[in-house]
């Protein structure tokens, strides 16, 4: 079967070999931009497929604006430039020629483009200057437009899904009327992300506030998702932000209240990533495979023949194509695997690297004894059953391996939080443990600049569920009144 | 109300006017890329949604392959280059910097890609370099992938849906061991886009073969399907192309077949965009707005309350609220209309403006007689009928609504075919009738350019289902065996 690199022995080539032999992604021909293959974006589709129908369930309209941003757009914005405008994909010229001397097509230098154009790294400047004409008074008020869209940011290292020059995302862009409003989205839409990765990618998330120095560029207020990756290292899975009025102001969209006031209009962006992809590998995998809960997983059941000969073959399948009809009438996503080129043991390893939660196999003494054989994916655990009502056993075997790998990724998390009072056993508990760290900070840059340069942790997040208490810097021993949650980090 | 120029008087800025002011589309600040606005994009995902799903059914999966194509793949197939790579966004640089004299951002000079990357303008490049890694043996094939992605063409001239600089499109390409199979999956493929127009957008096509001259660049063969608009001018809605083995032979992509003999693969690709707006709107709309079919219209009824006072405004719409609850039940979409800010009339137009199909209005009298007003958008029909059974007669009527609409563009296309056996009477007809000429051709690419250069009409196809028909060319007088399909065209 497919060679995966031992997780423990080296964790980033077990996480590159299992993306590519699992057949999710590759990278191209294009130096870190990725292929989504077909199992991959499977599990994707299902991804804006439930996250779109929660956002529509808020209220969210979707619509589409341009890739190409004036370059121009950027220097309105004076953090916003620095945040992204700086490594980004130029496109300077609009023709190619037939090079003169034979060597192909080369750039025609007559079509320069007057004003260079910025492939989108993000959109909140192209849609601000698009919103300036939607609004006038408050009863254009709110907007709340999402694109599913493909974005560009160039970046140096990539890796599959996680950090890539292309990458596939929602961006949410809303207008308000109020600060209050606006604040209220920012911080509904994050609970929405939660909701998700926990509900469906079976991963429990700490839901905070960016410290100062980590928020988006642009944004007064940033949320975020954190969540807890197998190897001790966190991955920021999901933020949405309060841009306050820096957009509107920066490209002049005012709007006329109830009493005839002028007034910027507040803002709101939001967004999450094919990088949650890498988060669910990355959290629940293991080394003879993929982990998918049922929820994301493209195929849920597979079905699997023992058999010898064509008879037997034939007769096996057409009893699990009955199953198969029954699953599928619950809406459950099937495959039989009828395959008679292959042995059934790589049939076996095949569906459990890619992650299949269930594995139903049947035999010719279960012919016989009207039974079937169950395996869960996550556990490896195998029953044998009776024939006889097992569609409903395997729905709630789907629904109870989604809770269960939940609560595997939550035990963990849970082992690997600690919480420390002094920067000797920070330093300590980062090296020699790993995972989420709580510690006391004096809320000042300059300490956490301090601590990222000493040990590259960062402050993940300030939580918004977490009790207040007193306490003392850890390195500099002025007072805090908050813990805030510090890791290394993807 | 909104004004819209009239369709008779300018059918050009008639159409321009109802994307703009029924909230589809506008111009953004980049020179030829849209906006998509709510409404349209709204409709656009309908037409996703649908396609995909008649796509999934014939075993299609969806993948992603990158936005950027390095500039030597477009001089790997030798007419793909001539078709394509000349106009289109070329990205130089992948760095911005600070102006050092304080102007703003400027491209970083030292961050120059050694070899420019091109915004894909199709796919088929990138796509059969990837495919070289995944294909080895006849056990590989075929390959049947789609993308939902956007393209960038660099269009000088630009309209709104119809052409624009950068558009959304579906993108299928396929590999097989095969001519005839891959032959067969470009058939198959035309037919499904033919399924879609005629029976969701309501507009009856031409099936066809382009002539050498119109093809794909790189194709062998390309199938089209061609519909007519109210102006007479027929608009190339979706095309699916026989790429016989040119992209294997430009990428190197052989297999080894069941007998141990490696060749080349076959290939197909087939496509549609959201130029389908732009045939959807000019096809049915009128001189009071938009006129969609209820298969596409992301509001399919809309329930209006006529009243006095607040408590009548209150009980009227609690009726019309249940009405609303009985046709979400049977999966029809409704907007019940309780704005108290503004008039009926306002109401009536807006909505009839959007183009939703069934207008439900309740006055007082209609709840003292147990009675609904319902009114069709299409036809302006209005009818009394009894309360009791609304849900069933509307569900009813969307259905004859769908199919009245079909039939409303069959019988103008009818009308606006012509068969003409002379030149003389071929640019009679283009002059004063426009429409679809069915006409006889020596099938010389000469005689095609000849007819193109005198009188801008081209061979939109040669129908797939038309009888043979012996006759002479009327240019050149040769033998013909069938007439082909002439038209300006968008």
């Amino acid at each position: 079967m497919k060679e995966l690199t031992k997780r423990e022995e080296d964790y980033s080539k077990w996480y590159n070999d299992l993306v590519v032999k699992a057949g999710l992604a590759e990278n191209s021909a294009v130096r870190g931009c990725m292929v989504i293959k077909p199992y991959g974006y499977a599990i994707w589709e299902k991804m804006q497929s439930i996250l779109d129908g929660k956002f529509k369930e808020t209220g969210v309209q979707n619509a589409y604006f341009p890739l190409f941003i004036p370059k121009s757009f950027f220097s309105r914005e004076a953090s916003h430039v620095e945040g992204f405008a700086k490594e980004c994909a130029v496109v300077t010229h609009y023709r190619l020629k037939n090079d003169p001397n034979g060597a192909g097509v080369v750039v025609d230098p007559e079509a320069k483009l007057e004003e260079e154009l910025i492939v989108r790294p993000t959109s909140e400047t192209i849609i601000w200057n698009t919103y300036k004409n939607w609004i006038t008074s408050w009863r254009d008020l709110p907007i709340i437009c999402n694109q599913w869209a493909n974005v560009v940011r160039w970046e140096m290292r990539t890796r599959l899904f996680l950090r890539t020059a292309e990458f596939l995302w929602q961006e949410g862009h809303t207008a308000h009327s109020t600060r209050e409003e606006a604040l209220e989205e920012a911080n509904k839409m994050v609970h929405v992300y939660a909701d998700f990765v926990e509900n469906y990618m079976s991963l429990p998330v700490v839901i905070g506030r960016k410290s100062d120095s980590e928020r988006f560029a642009g944004a007064e207020e940033t949320f975020t998702i954190e969540a807890l990756m197998q190897d001790g290292k966190a991955l920021q899975s999901g933020t949405s932000h309060f841009l306050a009025q820096n957009f509107a102001k920066a490209f002049d969209v005012k709007f006329t209240d109830k009493d005839g006031k002028l007034d910027y209009v507040w803002a709101t962006s939001w967004g999450v990533s094919t990088r949650l992809m890498g988060a669910l590998i990355m959290a629940h995998s293991d080394n003879n495979g993929l982990v998918l809960p049922p929820n994301l997983a493209p195929i849920q059941v597979v079905l699997i023949p023992i058999y010898k000969g064509e008879e037997q073959l034939a007769n096996t399948v057409a009893e699990l194509d009955k199953i198969a009809e029954g699953l599928r009438a619950k809406g459950i996503s099937v495959k039989v695997d009828d395959r008679d080129n292959v042995r059934s043991g790589f049939k076996f390893s095949e569906w459990e690297f890619k992650g299949v939660p269930v594995r139903v196999v049947m035999g010719q003494r279960d012919i016989e004894n009207g039974t079937v054989e169950i395996a869960r994916r996550d556990t490896f655990e195998k029953v044998h059953i009776e024939r006889t009502g097992v569609e409903n056993y395997i729905e709630n075997l789907l629904d109870a391996i989604q809770k269960s790998i939940f609560n595997k990724a939550l035990d963990f998390r849970e082992k690997m939080i600690t919480k420390v009072d002094t920067y000797e056993e920070f330093k300590k508990v980062l090296d020699e443990k790993g995972g989420f760290i709580f510690a006391h900070w004096d809320g000042t840059p300059e300490t956490e600049a301090k601590i990222k340069e000493e040990t590259k942790a960062t402050i993940r997040c300030i939580p918004l569920y977490m009790e207040k208490e007193e306490g003392k810097c850890m390195v500099t021993g002025k007072p805090s009144h908050q813990r805030v949650l510090f890791a290394r980090a993807y």
